[in-house]
């Protein structure tokens, strides 16, 4: 993966089909966003359902329906091209992971962009808070948790929360950085005993890839763009359009510019 | 008033007819709230509107169509009855000041708790930053500006601001002491000269009371839970309500709670 990319020049690799991968480390200093794509008849309760979730669904930008073109975090960057992979659902079960979504696209559908964890990551890096899925180039690790998040109408379910191991010293660094940063998750919402929050073995994330955790580490997880993913199993719409975990839309927005 | 009251005790008197003033001031510590309730219809461009400003329109609580009772912020708490005074909008125009709405009420409404700057007010004092119309017992002075605001369906409008004058040598104090707040409006958008927001006599707000400003002191300009007012009436709904300005809900929320 080419790192010098402008977002623009990453997004058109995106496009053009030259990047595929997962997005941890890309374009450093720059916010991603996750994806959750619905007919217009869920819209109001998913957009409720973030409003009522706003540490694991912080929206960075609503679309009109049928519209594909982001107009405010990545003008021009297109819905249906840009993430490097999709999900699709089709009454909450997974059906596809396409590259692109053309062919899908309805005129009923809204697209909701949600602010990412990656977002925070080079702010982490330059804290000199180590990320280990960028030391190992792997996607971040991701769970899913007993942590249950405030239903909306058709919408429910537990939070999923990505994890980083952070040495013991360097826990309220990690903290005090990622809060400044409440439109991309902020503060974590659990640090340690994975057990608390319902994961039963760390090494086998739900979604995304396991990273070492080295002596002296202590697992701290933050809540994830993924948790609508949950949303969608439990809702059931007949259509439902995600990223790929781990393969996030590279934003124009500096992460600094979201800081509190 | 009697400051001492807990939240549940001070809405109770506001409940019971006993307070139908401003609440500036009031229980602090709590975080307060604006009011906007609308027909259900007008819910989805509503909660747009309020994603798309956030500064402006940090949302709190949202209810279920028809449901008087808050649920999170100030449980039990009656939307109908525990605001002291509330302004009812007709196609647009106000057309009455009620202190409650339990006649009007209907099955259809949709109530949005919006956060409010007199939050951070009792911070500032602590961070020992003066709040002049708290030293002066009076409404905050409230101005229209020319800052426009990001439309959502059939709401649009330039944002409402409310104006605290502080003096020179602390202005990075308030201004860092609300940043840490985005829940309740955050940051200041303006700090100085009131024409370059298009505010042509800061003398005359077109809400709340004025404030004197003695020499050496700036005005500072936060965005105001007034705003979604412009918005109704411009969009013109058969029926929307609203707290009157500077008339709050007094919530269950610390406004340490809040704080990044």
């Amino acid at each position: 993966m080419n790192t010098e990319l402008t977002p623009r020049g990453f997004r058109e690799a995106v496009r053009t089909g030259l990047h595929t991968g997962q997005t941890s480390g890309a374009c450093p200093g720059y916010a991603q966003t996750n994806l959750v794509v619905l007919p217009q008849r869920y819209a109001y309760d998913f957009l409720l359902y973030a409003q009522r979730n706003p540490a694991a669904i912080p929206l960075l930008e609503v679309t009109e329906a049928g519209e594909r073109l982001l107009r405010k975090i990545a003008p021009g960057a297109d819905t249906a091209t840009d993430y490097p992979k999709y999900r699709v659902y089709r009454d909450g079960v997974l059906t596809e992971e396409p590259i692109d979504v053309v062919k899908l696209w309805r005129d009923d559908f809204v697209s909701f962009h949600v602010g990412c964890s990656f977002s925070f990551e080079s702010s982490l890096i330059e804290a000199g808070v180590p990320v280990r899925n960028i030391e190992e180039n792997r996607n971040v690790p991701m769970y899913v948790t007993n942590i249950p998040c405030d239903p909306a109408g058709v919408f429910s379910g537990t939070m999923v929360v990505s994890m980083r191991p952070i040495p013991y010293a360097l826990i309220p660094r990690a903290v005090s950085v990622t809060a400044q940063m409440p439109r991309v998750h902020g503060a974590p919402v659990h640090i340690g005993d994975p057990s608390l929050i319902g994961i039963t073995d760390v090494g086998a994330p739900n979604y995304g890839e396991s990273v070492t955790i080295n002596p002296g580490e202590v697992p701290v997880f933050w809540p994830c763009g993924v948790t609508p993913q949950v949303a969608v199993l439990n809702a059931k719409p007949e259509i439902a359009i995600t990223h790929a975990p781990g393969h996030m839309l590279v934003t124009d927005v500096r992460n600094a510019a979201l800081r509190v």
